[in-house]
């Protein structure tokens, strides 16, 4: 097996999933990746995968991920859910905790498509990180495409990140780079409640 | 000025120029930045920046660039240029070894629109990263959108990675990652020739 990741790596040709691009260091977005693109996610050295739909995982994914030690948090979100509903908006916000934390990365988020519940989540990491709202909705709609949908620009518009800060008093932005002057998210202490693995 | 930067980044709402997107890890592109872009400029920390439109590059720009100590690196390729005609084809190589040179990383690509030009650099560093064609041509068609050109996708597809190649023997791939299996551009020796300065 390790012979044939290796030659994957050196040889052949890599297929991304639909929709993936890279987000933030080590935070990746993407449609449902499919078995050809399993030689591709493994130069993405993924230590976690966030996955928002409510049907189960694949057994050859699952496969996948138990041979590369990669940790699955699923939150079941239906497509086509209004998110600004209470039990959405708390879906997302548990989500939103494993995606910053960055124990959990490099992380790839996914949903079906990569452009409505994945869009969203995407939304309110921007939000969280000052974007202004008409470069987040840009985004947003760069991956939806035509499927761009009213109530999830809605949704990201009144998402409330405050909250979102306050229950990460943990894990904190702290400037780090070359000069010190890149904002990224880093590991501060241990204070921060392991996040719970909704369904695997 | 330092205590604006302090604030920008601490406070203010950040702007990225229209079509940004995180390309790698320290490689990104956007359309031209406006001075509204700077502070959002600034959280990137970068070193470098790889302008591919011949006209002259603004004074607040250059000021801006002067000020974070961002060196310039222009190709001058004309709007709607078919690359594939040699003296395209031979400035996008030599854009392409100043971009794949970590020695410039964090470096942000741009030309007018963030579409076609800066489409086709990435479309080749994608190529030269091994993804496959179809996944190539998706991502330029995902920021081009309904302007997609059909000699850009021509330009790509016929794109010769293996001259790159052969130029860059000192630039290589490694692997480097959590788990030694991130393959990323790494910086091996010295004896690669400075890239040239085409203007500035």
């Amino acid at each position: 097996m390790n012979t044939t990741i290796a030659e994957d790596e050196n040889d052949a040709v890599l297929v991304a999933p639909t929709n993936f691009s890279m987000v933030e260091d080590c935070i990746y977005r993407s449609s449902f990746p499919q078995p050809c693109n399993f030689p591709f996610l493994q130069t993405l050295n993924l230590r976690s995968i966030i996955y928002l739909c409510p049907e189960p995982y694949p057994q050859q994914n699952l496969d996948f991920l138990q041979s590369h030690n990669i940790q699955l948090f699923q939150f079941g979100i239906e497509g086509k859910t209004d998110l600004s509903v209470s039990t959405g908006n708390d879906t997302i916000m548990k989500a939103l905790k494993v995606l910053i934390d960055v124990r959990n990365h490099p992380v790839l988020i996914h949903c079906n498509r990569g452009k409505h519940r994945t869009g969203c989540i995407v939304g309110c990491l921007r939000k969280f990180q000052n974007w202004c709202l008409t470069c987040v909705l840009e985004e947003y709609q760069q991956f939806a495409g035509p499927k761009s949908r009213t109530t999830d620009l809605k949704f990201i518009e009144t998402f409330d990140t405050i909250s979102l800060r306050q229950c990460l008093y943990s894990i904190i932005y702290k400037y780090q780079g070359y000069a010190s002057m890149k904002p990224r998210l880093m590991y501060k202490d241990d204070n921060l409640q392991k996040p719970q693995l909704a369904s695997a």
